[in-house]
């Protein structure tokens, strides 16, 4: 029986003052899921610890600077030549406005509450709809 | 505000021919935990990709051969020099019969709706939950 092959991708719903969590949208020329609101984050580099990497990727498609609080879940998406897990976490803004790469054409800052309104990829589905469930939690300090 | 640290460790629920699971139980001289049943897994050295990091730490703490066939969930532990994010996987027993290393003391293929009277890791209850409530799944194939 042949291995599946998993490759390792780090995500983070990053809220805002008022809990309202970032969402970004995924360019007409993304191989994947084009025009589909996505979250920051992305694949961890040989060597980089994935906090770091997830830092990282966040500076570079976002320019935000944030923290790293929590788990937040998991979810996977099957591509043809592999399957990608995701760890999700979650985090807050603690600088910058959000100035975009040219992998994603917006942004937008979701009140939880309006979640499942929005046309996510949908392997991250079921983890924004418990956050949507848990609520408006402001950030802290 | 300082940023927290954190480590990760990947885990797998391995599944036999009937739909069991397997536990193994940290011997006592463990630094966490011990006495409790876990996972099997560890965490990932640095350049090594998760899925190989998975099946090499399972190799070496059960000699067992399996399959990863999907992400199972996801969990946090707190330590007090950094937090352990846990991405657990779900697979098969392929080939072996369990070998213990010295870090564990016992095991146990447990049917899923054994699994809650089981005194296991606390990190690591919610996700044997929901385990045990998808019930038994034998191994296709």
């Amino acid at each position: 029986m042949e291995q599946r092959h998993f490759a390792l991708s780090v995500k983070v719903v990053v809220r805002d003052g008022q809990g309202r969590v970032l969402l970004i949208r995924r360019s007409m020329a993304s191989k994947n899921n084009k025009g589909k609101w996505d979250l920051p984050g992305g694949k961890v580099d040989a060597g980089e610890d994935f906090d770091e990497a997830l830092l990282r990727e966040v500076a570079e498609e976002t320019g935000l600077g944030i923290s790293l609080d929590r788990v937040a879940g998991a979810a996977e998406s099957d591509l043809p030549e592999r399957t990608v897990a995701y760890l999700v976490m979650e985090g807050r803004r603690l600088s910058g406005e959000v100035r975009l790469s040219s992998e994603h054409d917006d942004f937008a800052w979701v009140p939880p509450g309006d979640l499942p309104t929005m046309d996510v990829c949908p392997q991250f589905r079921a983890v924004l709809e418990s956050c949507a469930s848990r609520g408006e939690e402001p950030a802290a300090g």
